[in-house]
């Protein structure tokens, strides 16, 4: 059993959960609760857990599967709560290999309708969205360079495990994969301020891309530039703009609306 | 100026702060960054200023004009920033009344559309209903006793001034409400993970209330017996629910869209 939060394993998990280069470096990342690490466990994609004695004690029939298959190790009830990252554990964490995608596959993918993020910053803002874009039915989730590092703790955690279900691709240049989604024929809309329509007065039935930019800044003027047409979400009151998480949600779900019973395959 | 955190004016805002029960005996909560003092001003909320010395230092007409017609304090730029809240402050905060809405009013309102919250306990997902509730166009947010403290500061900076601007209450009994929305004439849906009717199927147009429960296990059961009718917002994948926030967004957006055009007054 490990009984000291300076034994070297654990010492890794920290720099995995504090460090996004070392993540990178990696392809690793840390998920943390039983039904992350289970899940993790049915993609293929765990490495090895960590548990704490308090959890091991009582019987689980779930986990008894977990530690058959997978390789683990037992750590003290105390230093396993230094090892968290959340304020009540579940005991449980699972050292993880990054899922990854190829652009291919994405654009290839039959519902043909993406998300893309250019720019969002807020970790719980991007796991939220992962999760709204796996309930409302996408393709992918495709994010430009600045945006925010789906490996984060904060971001895994949000994601509600949409992490190991939903596809997505980090990409050098958003315009490039704009341009791609065009070239094969579907509408991109970019949501802005002052976007030329309501988001619902847009067709997304024969598929679709849907760009959302950052917290502060919305849409960068280069990405607009290459877009199909920018939307907007109405707003009563004296509000400047939605939670980007919550505009990403009211449009997916508008195509989600629309596409119900008559998506064209 | 004010330059040791343990000085008594700063210690009752740590207490405003941190305390729930504080806040709510004396009807106070803080307020932070420009934007916030300057609403709860316009909105006569604002009681007293606190502002860094290296912000006073900097001319800016809005800020002016507050510390003119408003009571202010200077306070050491290195003990304002023990005193933020935030990681980035603006160096500025307000002790600001909590603005107070009657049942009565909230009832009569015209746009007779109402969201109501039972049991939403994460403070960032109630600020961010807030936020979302003004730009949908809602009535009013009615919030039963188990809700979290819309005063909280990570709440306050989550509605991005919706504090100021969109009614509130909290309720006793939710479903003492339900019952009076309804015996007024109005449907009232509660969002169900198995819901009758998908949340679009719902009619909006002749005014409505929409009551969200908690995140980990929905609508209370009691709560349920008394609503017009339940709903559920259609998901891919193997999603278990979506974010409150976002389920929230969703219905009212749905609403909105619904209404544009043909609100019944």
């Amino acid at each position: 059993m490990i009984s000291s939060i300076s034994n070297q394993q654990l010492k890794e998990i920290t720099k995995l959960q504090k460090q996004p280069k070392y993540r990178r470096a990696s392809s690793l990342f840390i998920a943390e609760g039983f039904k992350m690490v289970k899940e993790a466990a049915e993609k293929g994609c765990l490495v090895k857990t960590y548990i704490s004695e308090l959890v091991l004690g009582k019987k689980q029939e779930s986990l008894e599967w977990l530690l058959k298959e997978f390789p683990y190790e037992t750590v003290s009830g105390q230093v396993f709560r230094q090892l968290s990252d959340t304020v009540t554990t579940q005991g449980i964490l699972g050292v993880v290999k990054q899922p990854s995608y190829n652009i291919k596959d994405i654009l290839d993918d039959k519902k043909h309708i993406w998300l893309m993020l250019d720019d969002i910053r807020d970790p719980g803002n991007l796991g939220t969205i992962m999760r709204t874009a796996e309930g409302a039915g996408l393709s992918a989730v495709i994010m430009g360079k600045g945006t925010a590092d789906l490996f984060n703790p904060k971001t895994v955690r949000s994601t509600m495990g949409s992490i190991f279900r939903m596809p997505f691709i980090y990409v050098d240049d958003i315009t490039e994969i704009i341009k791609q989604i065009k070239d094969n024929g579907y509408s991109v809309y970019g949501t802005a301020m002052a976007g030329s329509i309501a988001y619902d007065k847009a067709d997304y039935t024969k598929g679709a891309g849907i760009v959302i930019g950052n917290e502060a800044n919305g849409i960068q003027e280069r990405v607009l530039e290459c877009i199909t047409g920018s939307i907007h979400i109405p707003m009563d009151g004296k509000l400047e703009s939605l939670n980007a998480a919550v505009a990403a949600a009211v449009v997916m779900y508008e195509a989600a609306r629309q596409r119900r019973g008559k998506i064209i395959r």
